[in-house]
Parts: structure tokens; sequence; C-alpha cells
């Protein structure tokens, strides 16, 4: 690409340019962190003064009924399975990722506990570049049976297969590494999993809305993952579990709330697990939030997930290039793997100054994100970047390394 | 009281009637359902409008430092703390109360676990009549400790006592029933267990706000409670979750998220908890439901609990009295206990066509609810009703009894 007005040229080629004017975007900004919050949905402001003035203050206790707010973790599920490959009934939106993930570790910590032939199974795999909270979540919840699983964290994407043994129960993987944007290859691991009789979770926090998962035909047995990233859910937004049907009368999972009961309004002194997906149901949830899910489910449904990835790849391929064409004098190294089949939808690079460049890079408007050690982190979110964008955050990145315009030596502050 | 003039006149000098204003409240409506649902502040829609077009939709990530989205788990509990009887530093905002309640029976079963006096104790004390969801933490939490722990489900607040023995772990009780309204003896039942050695956690979902509450004074070890209900933070708001100072260095749980990490940013591959309250925090929160758990609080600022409680006595002193006097040729049995020190800020009849009735009274505008089996629960939230509405609700009771406006036989939905 040698010039912005090729960029502006494949925006007017670009079918999901009109899905652009769904959201509200600042003037004069460049997002690329919609991998950590995406943007607001223009529809989400409306639908909160009609959830809060209508269904909250006038209608009352009512609306659990009459707006369907009871239904809404289910309704919600169905409306994000198609994004990754699930069908309707398989899915709810609720809690965090955190908690989803808890309650699939122990699901299937127990499935496999209870068959004789793998019931000595002790070790959890993952990568010890997964996502930290999954790691925690692994910990605190072996930790607490008294029976002790192990974790087994591996190094590199290429040594699960050999780490996924005949010890192993379950492996825990986030598809998408949140730092690398590595992409795992989700159908061949759940396999190699399979034949060695481990059970596979997935963590698609960095996949759900980024590009095609196919959790059905892989054959996954569970997933978790986020709403407020590429679905803009909002911020902090409730978060999804998927369990493969074939999981679902066998699934049952500590956190056993009046949500995941059978009758929740019997008020019954017992426990009695609800049929299908509802069981992954605990404790009411937080509905002005969980509403706000459906504003960024509703825009998928006008474009698919293979398009989506199509231009995923485009612009990632167009900001890979343009760095590394026109900022090679300086001592950026891509992070990001650069063959299709393993890049998720964000690119990093790291740089010695890498956090002191990224508050430059935000005092002139191109938002991305800092993760340690060094790494600069841009996402890329086709609904509504535009390859004109990407130029113009090259080019501004460009200006602030040519002419040194970060201060090496200034004060890190926390960052999401 | 003898007329709906006298009733006006305690309107006229009712201190808390100012605050009625600070809430939305629909016309032609009586909401005797706060112990459910609490009503809107009316700061809540510029409130949320605020978060969703500013701190979402033009700040974006940039919030969660700047609009101090990270901290508001924090900030929030310490603005709750003094309506329980707790300190700034004690209490978090987040979750569910269900999961928080599951986060601290964990905790104190882990605390009498390493306890050599007391790690024998595998008895959980509760009310067989508590809201069933605590029943259900209790049961999934201890399925799953292969240690295994057994519920002793107690029949009546007088068998409590005797119930709490050198064999019980934990005590787990909700303050005020949901049901009756019963109002349990918080510095009373925690002495008890104590000198038995056991640990209790208080169940605040029915009391924070409507009473008060004194966790410290009365050395009460954890507490969890809701914000939707007398808090008015809106439908599924976060819940909140108290540990005693003296508790807080060895309270740890399993559901350990990035958010209850000592350094949540440093992105560690192993999990260790923050100071303080901090760890009882697990994943990323609902924001926009949780920031609008403060509006609720604001107006709590303005009175204090005294105020409250004096009006909500006299609220439910005078239905009660209405009740009894106006509708006695009605088959109403008083189900909440009389004494003041007994009952909480609700007031349950049975009828035995209760579910027809309280429809009936729906219908005209008089808003309670049902809880199985026959009884009606109407809730007094000192902050808005007035002691005019209690009389015009008992007058339009009153009226459906007498002319029998109801339909015994209509089918039966399912209410929150």
């Amino acid at each position: 690409m040698s010039s912005r007005n090729d960029c502006i040229a494949l925006d007017q080629h670009d079918e999901l340019a009109p899905l652009r004017n769904e959201f509200f975007l600042p003037e004069g900004l460049i997002y690329l962190d919609g991998n950590s919050l995406g943007v607001s949905p223009k529809a989400s402001a409306s639908r909160a003064r009609e959830l809060i003035e209508q269904e909250w203050a006038t209608d009352l206790i009512r609306s659990w009924n009459k707006a369907g707010w009871f239904d809404l973790p289910v309704k919600l599920g169905d409306k994000l399975a198609p994004l990754i490959g699930a069908n309707a009934g398989e899915v709810v939106v609720t809690d965090s990722t955190s908690i989803n993930l808890f309650k699939a570790l122990a699901a299937a910590l127990r499935i496999q506990g209870l068959d004789p032939a793998k019931a000595q199974r002790r070790i959890i795999v993952t990568e010890r570049s997964n996502f930290p909270t999954d790691i925690y979540i692994a910990q605190g919840l072996s930790q607490w049976l008294d029976r002790g699983y192990l974790l087994r964290l591996v190094d590199a994407p290429e040594e699960l297969h050999a780490a996924i043994d005949d010890d192993t129960a379950v492996v825990m993987l986030t598809h998408v590494n949140y730092r690398s944007a590595y992409l795992l290859d989700l159908g061949g691991i759940t396999a190699h999993a399979h034949q060695k009789g481990a059970l596979v979770i997935w963590d698609l926090a960095h996949s759900a809305g980024a590009l095609p998962v196919a959790l059905n035909d892989a054959n996954a047995d569970f997933a978790v993952g986020c709403t407020y990233k590429y679905l803009n859910g909002g911020p902090g937004s409730p978060a999804f579990i998927w369990v493969a049907p074939r999981h679902l009368a066998g699934f049952s999972q500590p956190l056993s709330g009046w949500w995941g009961h059978a009758a929740p309004f019997a008020m019954e002194p017992s426990f009695q697990a609800g049929s299908g997906i509802k069981r992954a149901l605990c404790g009411t949830q937080p509905v002005v939030s969980l509403a706000l899910v459906e504003c960024g489910l509703d825009i998928f449904a006008k474009t698919d997930m293979e398009a989506i990835r199509k231009k995923s790849l485009a612009l990632t391929d167009l900001f890979i290039d343009l760095v590394e064409t026109r900022c090679a004098a300086h001592p950026l190294k891509l992070v990001t793997p650069r063959p299709h089949h393993l890049r998720g939808s964000h690119v990093s690079f790291e740089h010695p100054h890498g956090y002191a460049v990224m508050q430059a890079l935000i005092e002139r408007g191109v938002i991305g994100d800092y993760r340690e050690p060094h790494i600069m982190r841009f996402g890329f979110t086709p609904l509504y970047l535009r390859f004109s964008d990407v130029w113009d955050a090259v080019d501004i990145l460009l200006d602030i390394l040519d002419t040194a315009a970060y201060r090496p030596d200034q004060d890190r502050v926390a960052v999401t």
C-alpha cells in the first residue's frame, strides 16, 4: 500500500463500511483498542434510556416478565451463538468471564472425576502466557478441591500437543492470546485432547466477534468469553458460557444459585439444576449492563463472521506492512504471528520505549494499549475501522518515532 | 388511625418526606414492592446517560482510570459501609449476592478448617425458611469440597441457639426473612455462635437500607447483601460483601480472579491476593449497572438509618393496624411478627386466595408481591412511601375483598 489514497479506495469498496454508521465514534480519534473495550453502538444510549425510564422507573417489578428481563441470559445467548459456531439453547450471557471459567472448569473436572478411567488424572494444561485471570481461576479452584490438581504451564504453542497426555484431565486455553494475538488451532487441539481423553475449555475473549469460531464443528466441550471487547456490549458487560449439548445433562457446577434452579420460583429448599444451559446460571444479573449486550449483537446480525474475518486480516496485514516499511528505521519488532492462520485481530509490536510511545500515540488521538513488557497492542475491529484509519495511525506513529516525541522516563500508570 | 386525614397529617410532619422527591414515582401507583426492586432515583437516568454517552462512547478505554471505573467496587463499598455498621475499606460492591455468599462461606469454612481445634466441624447451620439461593449455594459448595459439609436446616428462629453447637463450623443466616420479615437477633446469635466456636455469615438482602445494622458492634464475621431492593441500585445491580477487619488477612476464596490480585496489571502467572477487602473481588464488573448503585447510596447520605427505621416501624404498624381493623371480616392472617424487635420492613399476610387477591391489587395499582404459599407481601420503604399511601392501599384491598373482585381460579404466573 503506497499511499493514503489507496487506503481510501479500499474503504470505498469495503462491504462492511456502512456498518460504521451503527456506532458512535468520537471525532478526531483513531480507536485501536476495541479488543479491550469496544465502542458504543448508537442504539446503546436509547436502549439504556428505555430500560431505566420505562422498564425500571415506570413498570418496575413487572418488567421481570413484561420486559423479559428474566429471559435475557438465554435470549442473548441465542443471539450470540451463531458467532461462535453454536446453536440456540447452548449459550447464556451471565456473570464475568472469570466466574464462567470457574463453572466450566469445575464441571469439566467433575465429569472426568466421575469416569473411572479418568478419575486419577490430576493435570490441567494451559499456557504460561494465557490471560492471568484464567490461570488464577484454575489455581483457585484446584487449591480448594481437596484432591488437588496441578497446573501444567506450557511455554510455547508448539509444545501444547506434547503437553497434553494421558495424565491430562482438562485443557484450558485462550483461543487468541491477549498479548501476541497468536491464534491457536481450536479444532486440532480439541481433537488431540479428545484422543488423549482430556476435555477442553476455550476462552474466546479475543475471538468472539473477531473471527469465525466453530465450536460445534470442532466438537469442542466448553467455552467462555467476553462481550465488552469485539462484541461492543459496554464496559464490563456480562460474559458468556457455552456448553456442548452432549455435556449439558452432566453439567454440574458449584455456583448453584437460584437462577440455575429447575423451578426458581418454587422456593424449594433443595437445589435441582434446571434443564439445558440454564444450569450455568447462578444469581440475579445486572439487567442494565446485560440488556445493552443486545445492541452490539444486533449489529453482528447484519453481516457474518466470514466477511469480518476477511476485513480483519486485510486491516492487520495493512498495519503490519505499513509499520514495517514506513517505520523501518525504528526498533519495532512484530510480536504477532505473520501467517493468517496463526493471527487474531490485533497486532502487537515491541519497542524499547513501548509504554512511552503508546502514551504519545494516545495524546495524539491514536488509542491503542500497552502490555508488559514493552508491547504496544493495536486492535482492529472490522465493523467500524477504515483502511484510512490504519494509514493515519501509522502516519502519527512514524512522526512520533521520527521526532522522538515521547518521554522515555515518564511514570507508568496502570492501564486496563 | 381512624381516617385518611390522620395519615395526611403524619405525612406533613414526616421528616423524611422531602426525600420522596429524589425518586421517580409513576403516577397512580402505590408501590409496595421496594423490598424486591427499589424504585429509580431521579439521578439514575442522567447518570446512565453520562456513563454511556461521555464515559463509554466518548472517553472509551481511558475511563477505566479517568472516570474511576476500576475503583467503583471499593468506592461504593465505602459509601455503603455506614448503612450496615461497617467502616470504609471493609465492603466492596461486586458480583451477585449468591456469588458473594459463596466467597464468604468458602472463606469461613477455610478459616475453620485451618484451626486444629475446629477442623473436624462439618455442620453449616441455617434456617429451612432461608431464601433458597442461600441454601443452594451452601449445598453447591459443600458438595464440591471432598471433605463434605452437612447442612443443618433449623425450622424456627427459637431453635437456632440450640442448633448451634460444638459441631457447627459456620452459621449462615438471613437477617430479615424474605417471606415473613422475621428479624433475627444479629448481635445475640453472633455472640452465641462465637461462644460455640462457630463463624457467622449474615445475608442482609432485606435489611441493608431497611433498618440499622451494626456489624462491627456485633463483632460479626462476614456479611453479604443486595443493592437493588431498599438501596435502589437498579434491576439486578451488583451485590456487596463485608469482611470483618480481623478476618481480612486470612480471607481466601476460590473465585480468585484478576480484580482480586495484589497487582492486577502486572500480569503475573501466579495468584497473589490483594490487600484488604479487594481480595473479595473476582472478574471485571458490569460498569453501567455498578455505577448506578451510587445514585441510591447518595440519597441515604442525606438521612440516617435511625430515622428510616422509625418511619419504617410507623408504616408497618399502621398497615398492620389498618388491615386488621378495616379488613377484619376477611380471612387475613398476619405472618409477620408483631413485636418491633422481631420485624423487618415488609409485612406479609396470608389469605386463602393470596395470589388472586395480589393480582387484583396490582391491576388496581397497588404493587405488592406474592410468595408461596398463600402469602401477600407488602414492602415499606420509608424514603419514598407516605402514610397516606398506606391508607389508600388498604382502602383498595378492602374494596377488592368486600366485592370479591378477584379470580380465585386464575392461572399462576411466575413472579420475581
